[in-house]
């Protein structure tokens, strides 16, 4: 699966009823359970937020998520990982979203960004390179390696990635500070998408026949 | 342990240097790594939010804790869980805390409420009776029996508890949706605290009598 | 009156047209006065919000509430109060909320908290002895005894409660930081509700009998 | 006293230990008791917020303020009015601020407007002439004659005025949507500064002589 | 044609598809493109922000404005300015709106406030004397002859106001803090709505004549 | 001038006094300049926002930065481009910053984000082909040849460009939403920083020796 599809996947799943909301504002009531079905979006009424259940219709199902104690079914072939997003409609206006994630050997999570949230990770097996990019100090690599029961934090906004460099499986329970948080990865924004060759090689001090080669690879499943 | 002690500890490990702050706003720059030596802290400035370290001397470090594949040291023998804290200096302003909870067979993390915080967990081993109350609709019971891969979400303010009614121990790893989120144990607040008994019996609809029995025992080691 | 029932009817009473804000961000124009009937409710959109009237339809009388000069009509015979909530469509948005307190001789507003708000309250009439019990310091009361013409403060999320035991009626005008505090009473949560008899007893270091003598006061009128 | 008096000491009365918060974020801990004697406020530290006390030594008379039954001290002859600010240093960070207004027969307090807060407010004598102008629809006047029971709610940032065109003395208790409300009165920010007198007849489409002669007003004790 | 008559026309490019955000919170998704043909407003839903378009349906336009390199069109010759107010569907939800201003020789943008926004103007052509006044200190004015390259900053809800007392034109483009920060203009609010002119006398230290007499100049086109 | 060095150039100018707020709460009183010889900055204390003048001190000149009609001195050679950053001490809590962009013909701002702010470009001479990528849609490009008088607007924390692909020099306006936007060029994240060149080369599906070709170009002066 490619990861641009991949991409989406992940995109499709945080959003869980397609608009939701992210840099949550506090919870306006006790809760307001995301509702796929409500008036609001059989009307496709698209707004800064969801529209919610009936409270009274509410029940403890829509709290609830499971089989994270398995790795999930969106994957990148390309990359080497595979996320298990949790999906609660109960979430909605709580600020938080997670995400069980599964490293092969040598597989990488991609240097990445979250738009809208900080991002907390636990080691439930195996170990990892896991790190962060700051942007002021100018470009300055934070990073460990983590083993089991380590937690690692990512503060809002900044580049990071984690790369599987041992010989065994990887598992990570993430939670992150928005129940949208966004998803860029670096390298599908500068070689996925439609930007053109000469702008993309100017921003990587390279030329374009380099920039046309590494976009092929994009292109390949 | 005394759960009114252990109430104390939470609170301190919680608090991280001392003082930080909740309800998180948004960061206000890359990161604010909370440092009980700054010249603020020296100084005991109090204030809404905690002094951070000089950007330049942040270490990767200071975004790490290990050891959460264990359970913690503050244990309640009195409710039957013990307690892991994550504590890492650069959540502070990030907006999350975390925390390990492994309880014995029959034990619970009794009925209480985090006043700034939503809050999510998911059921690493084992299975436990966990949920919340609302306030609207009134006084309606939210709950579910989890298991070993089970997401259970609460949200912010509300009362809520775990109850390990099986045989085997269970451990859980819950994120909160603010860097101090404080905790509220319904027991303690009543009968740990110095509030006159005639209240407390005119809140329970009980008698002075009762009160004093049940005080007994919060006073008990 | 039942106390079940009466928070229930302060529930309505706070929440106007059934589903508003809380934890009140920003007006997000002049006013945005709350409209049972408009588009959004007549659809029944539950949002994160509620929707208001056009404002060219606005008018005076929807900022202005009349009667609070008299108790309330909803009463609790149990503990022995009268609520007066004020009800302000165009409070909408505005964060804040009001309420009358009549408080029998002997009576008390039991120990609560609002998930969503603090309270600032002023004496009106008689005397009162009012307090809350911090979360950190551990479960520390901080109370008066509040004469004619005191203003006493509650912090956000903190169990508090008034108890008269003068021999004169008492008055009180409350203010709320948020048009939709909630209400959490202490021992309705613990005992008005589904909760399992042993949980309960767990959580208050007591014995079934106990919890379900003090139940059954909970479900007599 | 002069008007300008008038504000400048509801501005420090408002202002408590001298430099506080408002559009109030949420309360960071249970409580930040402002404290001009901190280490923040001997080192003369001006920042967004106000030192608090070491909670350890918080007491409830940190929330108490008293005498709100007495007309205040800080009186407007010129306007007619007369001001008691609520001073309750635990009301830091909690987003509220009240006032008991007490208004003469043909007294006014003048149209004014709150940079930082929404504000309503309840007669508990007499009657007033209450309302507020919107800046959309344009200019709209809403205004209702107020009597004693009366709740009256004006939106944030808005311009609005009290007037007892009645004949008995009027009392109000406004509570503001933040501990630092601010106060512009339009007379003053035309009159009674230092603004170039071309200018504000060019804002009020009339002549320099006009503007010299009400000015001259604003000057008179 | 008339500042009144201005007001609205400002108020109306302003509000975009006539109901938008203000005092803006975070966006909630990348992007929530403001759209009048939503659903949302074909029902005439009035709410808390604006509804938006599909994000499928997005296109690059929908973030465009153009024409800044012209003067706008609604123009105020009472006054001497006139207003290009940038119209971006696409900054819904994105905290920033912007006008160019054109004030003629002896223009004045008259003494005014934005209950929702801070601003910041860059001279482009010309100077103008450009300056606010604070609530506390107490009417104090800050002020500056500005000239072409010079850049100043107004804080929220204060007043401010500029004057062209040059003799070539004046051109600015300002950067307000919100989408819908709103406007009072401090003569409009006083003479051109429906308050009673012993209120306004009351307010400005003056006769009722006089209000008359201005009155009848915001009455005349 | 290496980009490298630029990044942190721009990040000094934009810092103020070395530590400001961003993702700005509302302003908590009138105005908080930012004054690096305050108490709190001779102390070396960094906390999550910047101490401020004592508010009697505060002048008009506080709010004021001069010499935008001219390029500034921050140039990056290697991208073609020449900064001029807006610094006014008073901006501090009132959530905007603003820069003057002046780019060669051929010259980019290459691919970046800003963590924390939206922004808005007006060009004010020449013209630009200026665009933005999403999160979700995916990867998708928003793009525009921007002339004289064009008005673009970017959502917040998403990969964005400048590329003048004509003849002439462009001149362009921004404005930031927050005061510390923060700025991460994908480029420098990705070569140069300290990232090992394995996870670099899986990040961009290339090997590591064209990693390392591209290093050694940002390694260059």
């Amino acid at each position: 699966m490619a990861a641009a599809t991949l991409l989406l996947a992940l995109a499709v799943v945080t959003l869980g009823s397609g608009h939701v909301e992210a840099f949550d504002p506090n919870p306006l009531q006790d809760f307001c359970v995301a509702d796929p079905t409500s008036k609001g979006n059989e009307n496709k009424l698209h707004e800064n937020g969801v529209a919610c259940k009936d409270p009274a219709a509410v029940v403890a199902e829509d709290f609830l998520f499971g089989g994270l104690d398995k790795p999930g079914v969106t994957t990148s072939k390309r990359f080497g990982f595979t996320a298990n997003q949790v999906q609660i409609p109960g979430l909605n206006t709580l600020g938080e979203s997670h995400v069980r994630l599964d490293v092969a050997p040598g597989g990488v999570f991609p240097m990445h960004y979250h738009p809208r949230a900080a991002e907390t990770a636990l080691v439930l097996e195996g170990s990892v390179y896991f790190g962060f990019v700051s942007s002021y100090p100018d470009n300055k690599l934070y990073a460990k390696v983590l083993r089991k029961g380590d937690v690692f934090a990512v503060p809002q906004g900044l580049v990071h990635f984690l790369h599987n460099n041992g010989t065994a499986p990887t598992t990570l329970y993430a939670s992150l500070s928005s129940q949208n948080p966004g998803l860029v990865l670096l390298g599908n924004s500068l070689f996925a998408g439609a930007l053109p060759d000469d702008l993309v090689a100017k921003t990587l001090l390279t030329d374009k026949h380099t920039v046309e080669t590494i976009k092929a690879n994009f292109r390949r499943p």
